[in-house]
Order: C-alpha cells, then structure tokens, then sequence
C-alpha cells in the first residue's frame, strides 16, 4: 500500500500515524521530495481499513498495490480449486455443461428437460425456484413447490441441482440441493454471503451488473473467509450503454480473473444477451477464452416458457451445441 | 403497450395472441403496412409479463408506453406523499435535513453529534449500526450494540432515528427505529422488499449504483404493493467512468422523478461524492433542484472515524450549511 | 415510427401533424384508448427527424420501430460485403488477420515485423504513422515519414497497409494506403466521415468507447450515404467500471452487427484489453464468435515499443495463436 | 509516479531503468518489501510515457501521483483564469448566461431571440450554424449561412457570439466568431484541439460523453499547450443507464475541477437533459454548487424548432430562470 501525504504534512501527525503502522506489523519506507513525500507501506496490508488511513488530515491519497483479497488470491493459493458435486468436477481444465429451464414450471417440464440435456452431456441441472423478478406483479417462480420438482428431476436423472437462493431464511428449504446460485443483484447482499460462508454447499456467485472484479472476488472472500472454499465464479454480462443486448458479456473477465483468482469460472451466455440467437456464438467464444464452464437456458418450448423465454434454446440446439464446444475445447491444445 | 410483428406473422399464432390479450382485458388495434404489423395494446397492461410477450415466434419486440409501476406512479396519486416521521414531515414542500455519522462508535460520540446537528436544525439523526462494506475483514459496525446506542442518543434529543437494515431477519431489532434504511447494494434485495412491504414503517430506499429511475420506481413498487406507503426515496450517486468522485451524483432525479412519482425525494451528497469538501456545494445544488430534503454524514472528528471518514463533514461545517441551504430554498419562490 | 400522444391532445394541433405527416409520404394509423392515444406511421420513416416530432406540444414519446440506417441494414441488403484489397478478401466467411506494430519506428521495424507476420498467415500489415494520444507531451508518431516507412514494407512484402487517418485534410498522403483507419476517438467526426463517403478507399471504422451498435452503423451510414461502399466495422472495446483491462471488449457485437448490417466485422483484441497476456484468449473468442477477421499489435520487442508496448505480442506468440485461430475456426463448421 | 515491480526484477534490467530515469532528472526511491518492490519517482514526471514504463519486463504496475496536465493545473496557476469577450467577464466569480438558439434558422429568428435573451440578461449569443448529427439524414444547420446570419444578431445586440467548429478547415470562417465551441464528439479530435491551440480564441470545450475530468483537462492540455490559454470548460451530461434523460449531468464537476484546475466552468443543461422541462432546475442546482455560468437553448418557438427542439425553453421561461439564478448565487455568500 503506498500512502500519498500533503504538502507539509504535521510532524505530530506523521509521527503518530508511524506508531500506529508499526502497531499492525506493517514496515513503512518514505521516499521524501521537495513538494511530496510518499510512504510505502511493506507486510500484510490487507487487513488495513483503508479509507481510515484516507480519512487522516495529512494524507492526500492512498493507493493499494495488493489486492485486499487473500482466500480468492491466486498468489497464495497457486493451484486451481476444483469443485467436486454429483461425480462432476467443477474447475481444473474440465468443462462442465449446467443446463436447464430458467423456470421450474411442472414435474413433466423438468423431468423432460433434464433427460435432454443429460443426454446432449449437461452434468448439472439449473432451474429456477424462486425468482428475482424487477416487477412484484411478474411471475415470481413456484418456490418451494418448484425445490420438490426440481429433486424430482435429480432422482430421475441423477443430475446435481443448481438454483438460486434469494435470502439466508431459505438455506433449510436447499439442504438437497447441490449448487446454491446468488444472483447478481444479491452479490452484495452481505448478510446473505456471511450465511453462505457458515455452510460448505458450493455456491455459484454471480457478477453484479455494476461490479469489477474486484468486487466479485471481495464477495467470493466474504464466503471463504466464513470457511466453505467451495465458490464458483459466474459471468452473466454487465450493463452498459449497448441497449439491443440485454447485458454486456465480458469474457475478457476468464482470463483475468484466472490469473487473479484460483477459483473456477462459469459463464451464463443467456442472461448475458438476453436473446437466444446470440447464445450459441457466445458460449463458444466462452469456451474458446478457456471457460470451466457454461450455464445456458434450455427449455423445450421457449415461446410459452414463464420467464425469459426470448433467451432460452430448444434441447436440439443445445444439443448440436455441446457438440461444437467440445470440438472448439480440442481446438485449443498446442 | 406496442407489440411489433414480424414480417408476415403466421395467422392462428397471430389469432392465439389476439384471444389471450382479450382475455386479459386488454383491447387491440392493429396497424397494418406493407412491410410491418403493430399491434396497439390498449387498457391496463402492467400486469403483462413483457417477457411472456417477446418470447413469441411471431413477435419482433415490445415496447411499454405506460409506466410498469402502478402505486408509485405520479399519474394515478397527484397529490405529493408526505410521511410523518416523530413531529417531522418528509415531502410536500418541506426541506428535511437527516444528520449524524456514518457510523456508531460510542454512546458519547452519538449523543453529542445528535445534540449538535438538532441545534443546526437537523430533524432526524442518522447512523450507522451494521454496516455493508465491501471487505469482509472492514469494520461492520456496532451492530444491536449500535441500535441500543441510537435509541439513547433518541431519548436524549427526541430526534427520530434513521438506520440502515441489511436482512429482514433484522426487523424485530428494529421496533423503535423510525425510519429503515434499504442501502444501494440491497435495493432489488426482493426477499428484503417484500418484508418491508408488510410493515408500516417509513422506509428510505437508496437507488442501486447502475439503476435507473424506473429500477428504482419498480422497487418502491414492491414495497408499496405490499401495503406499506410510506417509501422516500434516495439518490446517493451512480456509478460511472469518473473515479476523482467515489459516484456521480444524478440531480437530474429530482425533477424527473418528481414528473413520475409523488414520493418524496432525498439526497444523499457524502456517499455520492466521497469527499467532504464536495458535500457543500452538492447540498446547495440539491436544494436548487427541488429535493425534499438531505441525508448528510457528519462527525465531530472525521479524521477518526471509523468508516468513512474522508465525506463527513463538521458540526460547524454542517450549521453554515445549514442556513445556506435555507437561504437557497427562499431564493427559489418566484 | 410511434408516436404516444398526450392525453387529450389539441384537435387543430393533432390534424397539423397529421397533414404534415402524409406530405412527407407516411400512412398513420391512430389507436385510440381511454387515456391515450398512439399514432402508428407505416412507410419510410428513416428521412424523419425523430426530434422534430417529439418537440410538439401535443407528444408524449416517439419510438422508432425500423432502424434509421439504410444503406448500412442488412433488410435492404441481405447479403454480405466482401471487401478486396490487394488480393484478400474481408467479410464473406474468410478469416482475414491484420498484423503489426502500434507505432512504425524505423524501416527495420517495419519491414522486419511484416515478413514475420506474413510468414504467419497475416495478409494486411498494420503499424501507426499518426498517433491520437490523450496526452500532448505523449509521441504522436512518425507522421509522414512514418506513411513513408509503411509504404516501403509494403513493397518489401507486397501486404496491403492499414493505418490510421486522424484529419480529412491528410487525405492526399493517404493515397496509396489501402485501408483508411478511423479511430475510436473520432467515430464521430463527422467532417472526416464525410470526406472518406467521397473516397472509395476502404475503411475500417472503430467503434467509440460509448457507443451503441446503432451508433457505429449511424457512423458507417454516413460513409455509405456518401457513395463509398467499403467500409469495415471494428469493436475494439467500450469503456465500463473495470479498470483491470484497458476496456470492455463486446463479443456479442458479432453475431448482433451480422444480423443487422450485411457489413463485415473485425475484432481488436490488443486495444480491447491493453494486456498482452489477454489478447491470444480474446482473439479466440472473437473467432469462435464468428468474427469477419483480426487486428493485433505484434512488435518484435514490446519491451522497448514506443507506445501501447504492454498490449503488443510476440511474433512467436502471434504464430501459434494464428495456427489455433484456423483450427477453431475449422470447429465451428457442423 | 509510483513503479511496482515484479517479484524477484532482473537486476541488470533494473539497473537500466534505474538509469535511464537518472537521465530524466527523475529521482527514484526505491522501498524494498519481502515479495515487492516499489520505486518512488520524485520529479517532473509529466513528461514520462506511463505506456513506457509500463511495458517493461520487471514492471508489474505503475500509478501516477501527479497529474499529467500542467497548464490547466491549478497548482501551478493558483488564480482563477478570466476570460474576456466582448466586453463580458467568464470566471472569477462572475455568472455568465449564454443563451440562444439551438440552430440559427433565418435572420428574424436569431436577431429576435438574441434581443430578447440580451434583455434577460444573456451577455453571449449561442446558435449553431455547423450542426453534428447522428443522422446523415438529419439537418445539418445553415452552416456559412448561419455563420452570416450570427454575425448579423451581433451587429444587432453587440453580443459576442458562440459557436460551434467541426474542422480545423473551418477555421477561416470562424474569424469575427467570439468563441469557438469544441463539440462533445470533438473533445478528443486532437487535429482539432492543436488547430485551435494556435490561435488565441476562447475556446469552450465540451466533456466527451465518457470522459472523465482527467481526459477533459488533458484535451485542454493540448490547447494551453498550444499556446492559447483560453480554455472554458464545459460539462454538458456524460452517458450512464438512465434513459428518461438524454445524459446525466454531473454537477460535482464544478467543485472538482475548480479544485484541479483555475479554468472557469459553464454548465449546459439544455443537452444533458433533452427536456425542456428539466433545465430549470438543473441550471438552479448549477449556480447553487458553483458555476462561471451557463448555457441554456432558448427558441421563441420550441415546437418548431429545426433541431433539438424538445430541450429549449422560451425567451419568457429564460427571463425568469435567470432572475432566479442571481438570487441563489446571492443566497450563497455567507
């Protein structure tokens, strides 16, 4: 952490912020010129408050040069986390394939979705329970009904579940479930995260629509440091000015947040656009960027499905798909 | 609502849609060209799922003519809401001044900066008992220790006391609070939304960082559709490319919103700047915009405050604020 | 075109707009609702000037239902541009590889970068003579010396050369340049794009930072509507919050511009991310996406380049990344 | 400027730079931690290529501490730049009202508003003659003509005129034109910015769209640098999600770049909202939080205006809006 002053900064100040700096085990080096001096700050930064030091009369600016996080760190954790669920491992060069209804909609749906896609070589099943939804007069999902038919589907098929959990009340309701997803719009919901950190479920986090990567790797902190290690990154686009896209997908995010992060990364090319012609094209750009994965709206009649229709794709086209990710996957070895 | 057809849309899907929309009351005008077919839908469309709509085969797009939000619209409540807070009213022409820290740190810190900012004309304290920070190793506040504290600090001065919820879980804790603070990272926190909505209490609902107004509108929706009316709603900064700021703050929100809602509008200058030399002259511009009121971070030593710190201002700062702010709402009467 | 009347618009009012509308060859179909009324105009709506009609009294909104670019829309030219220069062909399914330095910095340079990338299946060579820098005291290129330098690597080489012209009064120097660059920065000079409409020289348009897809064809359509067919898309990153990467870079621009434009696309990892380390999973991605070509910054010492060094790679690494880019593009073919 | 190295730096390559910043006159301090190195520059270091540094092998990052501008920086020009026109004052705690016409449409039109916005008060005569839009369709101003008719509304009222250039080439016309104004698409036009760096015309510089104040003090830069100090600012909106209005204008800009720079400051509230019925209240909020002045679209009959229409207010609006304004920039003296 670099610690810019003001000009003339107050001696008893400065001294007193020294004292405090060597308190929490941290070396401070200053580098002194005519109209600026600046202090480096050398040991583990990451537990300093940051806009505390800030908030001092003295200080012009402070800068980190450490990332504030340090469970998601790759630089301390060098080698890729890979998450075992249901047989199917989630990180490490694999590429997995979660695969389902945006809504849980009836027994017959999803039983008949996951049969689809586990024969297309989906190794997860998605669907949605509880839905976030902007409006409170849409469809808001068939909540606990929609958990029952959803473990329907995982005795029917063997396939682990994923899907969203909106609030900590609800973690009872998901004890069967494989894969807990927080929603972007729940990715700093805080108290939600600390809950999550107490389980060891995995957790599929999604990037807020405003948030950096830094952002999404504090969040991913907030579970890791509550104790479960099992947090699966997800893209699922962010906003930007674009208006024909629903959102903006960011792939450059997979080989960023590999080279920051340790953590396996899972892109939603559905929510991303918003449109399902432009799905096929973006989960395999997805996987020619070196995804671990790819969680993609499969619904066998998208012009009734309940929500998000216009975004999903027929169990045929997901099913060719799978089969050129595969082949764009063998492309990339040397 | 418009719905616009694809080029030569086949006739029973056509016939089939024709049949639903009537069924759900909604009267249809068809506009026929040669290359295009509009649909004109006539009645209350806000209980329309857009979504459902666009999913069609036969449907190009959708666009909304009215407001999809129904009890925070301006169009069918034109009277301003004004709520009743502990002797104070938010709304209606009144310019409301919320003070205190950011966060609770002791029982003489909180008393003594409620004393100071009532004696400036502050009517309702503000301060922070848990804390949302980004890192989870950041300080999160005092939490029911804070509550308590507040409560004091309310008996001392009889100022109505304004706090941040971050779970419903959290309602029982907050019986004696007068007005519940909903901040931008939970603002489409629905699980929370809804809880509110089946309370009474005021709520100050700060929009998102990447929200728009009609996001923030839809939100206020939810919580008014649950039968609470009392919302207030809180600009507090967006986020854009500019990082001299910590956000930009939107004032453009106060007309607008005012033209599309009648719940009262209140800003927030310390967190959309940042900075505590910026807070004066944004209150200023606030206040000339026609907001109802302002939510500002003051401490009596902002140089140690434990979260924060670089926006809050003074007491002093505060009481010269104070009597500009009024001298700038005088000045606005033709 | 839509157009959303007010409630209860004025009658003599209304018939003007009526009247005026059917002088300028537009059918208007009106729907007439108990709060509102909507006029549908069935014909060419591209010549109104949206913001004409919407500053009357009498209008609520206008919404624009058909594109307002025309020469530039793929409905009135289903079929692909295929552009040729020197013997390569852009657009059409080929896979056309633009190479070079940022900056020319001697013959030697040049000269040396073009036989290795064209040895590496490069068949346009790209390198900056006139440099656009935010800074004044930044290098600005070699100008006309550096114009100078490209042309003698194309002699050496025989590839076609692409580089950036910054102001239409530098059109005489470009005489023998095959591929006009427009920058990011001046998308929107609409003086430049004026004078290269009278051109028939290729152009290869960047997309602005804050720019929406139909802002980039209202770009290209002042190119076309100048009688100058050959122009060529480029996304090259938009700005967002994320500042590990230089800029966003919108892959989902591919499969959308194909469906609206007929024009061809070429993606530019280098100045998308700023990184070299991200540009070989960002040039897969954008060929996995279905991408008309590339252009990337290759130097023979990025460490020692004069400028945007640390988002140039190697001519090894440009190589290997060339060969893998032909077998994913071979992947995708079902 | 702050240099982070990698860990464990080649020593000789560190010797090199280490060197070569010597020769800079760039003093460097370096603070050596267990796993980093951090080099403190002390000296001008405006004149290094961040890019440069950057691109080296043993650099992992670097951060500025000094601003990259030097004649726009307050700094080094601690008192407020004023700028003479026509017998009017801009900065230096004088309010300036520039208002007229979005486009000059005939004789009658521009010499009548100019009479009457000089009546309200106005000192500087707005109008445009060189229109930029979107559209190659849409009206493009009078252009010579209009340059003709403004001229014609000075010899009329005496007031100086404001306008719009597009083109160094243009410059000729602009002779008798008081101030040249640098369109928000043009900000970074940098042939344009070092043409009118060779003149000494007042220049009013529109912030791009998403530009940060940092990019616009830097194409100020390159005017100042020029050898022209007449620099205005001009915030006009920059682009966020909010669609109700055009832009989001970003009124903490005028404390902000007060604090960074001595060049005075304008507001236009007519383009960063696009609707009339806003820019009242956001030129309020403009002078309440500091502005040199403002510029605001006045037309005698908005509903028929050429172009942007919808965002001009009417010479009687102006008349008493501008009563308005002196009152609250009196309300602000203490």
């Amino acid at each position: 952490m670099i610690v810019i002053l003001k000009e003339h900064p107050e001696q008893t100040q400065l001294d007193h912020l020294m004292g405090w700096l060597k308190e929490q085990q941290i070396e401070v080096h200053p580098t002194v010129g005519a109209h600026q001096t600046i202090l480096g700050l050398i040991g583990d930064t990451s537990a300093l408050d940051i806009d505390l030091i800030s908030a001092l009369d003295i200080v012009d600016d402070v800068k980190r040069v450490q990332e504030p996080y340090k469970n998601a760190n790759r630089k301390f954790h060098p080698e890729d986390t890979v998450i075992e669920v249901g047989g199917t491992k989630i990180g490490g060069g694999n590429l997995t394939l979660i695969a389902g209804p945006c809504s849980v909609e009836s027994e017959e749906q999803i039983v008949g979705i996951a049969k689809e896609v586990k024969a297309s070589g989906a190794t997860i099943l998605r669907g949605g329970a509880f839905k976030p939804r902007t409006s409170p007069y849409a469809f808001q999902g068939m909540q606990i009904e929609g958990i029952r038919l959803l473990l329907k589907a995982k005795e029917a098929t063997g396939l682990p579940i994923c899907t969203e959990i909106m609030d900590a009340s609800q973690l009872p309701l998901f004890e069967d479930i494989d894969i807990l997803q927080v929603g972007a719009r729940n990715m700093q919901n805080f108290s939600l995260l600390k809950a999550l950190g107490r389980t060891r479920k995995p957790v599929l986090l999604k990037r807020g629509m405003a948030c950096t990567y830094q952002d999404l790797l504090m969040s991913a902190e907030y579970i890791l440091a509550g104790g479960n290690p099992n947090v699966i990154l997800c893209e699922r686009g962010i906003r930007t000015f674009e208006t024909y896209t629903r959102n903006t997908l960011d792939l450059a995010c997979i080989p960023s947040l590999k080279k920051l992060s340790h953590l396996p990364i899972i892109i939603d090319p559905s929510h991303a656009t918003g449109k399902s012609s432009l799905v096929p094209s973006m989960a395999q750009a997805a996987v020619a960027a070196g995804a671990d994965g790819l969680i993609i709206e499969v619904h066998n009649d998208p012009a009734h499905a309940k929500c998000d229709g216009p975004q999903s794709i027929t169990p045929d086209a997901f099913d060719s798909l799978a089969k050129r990710l595969h082949r764009i996957k063998d492309a990339l070895a040397d």
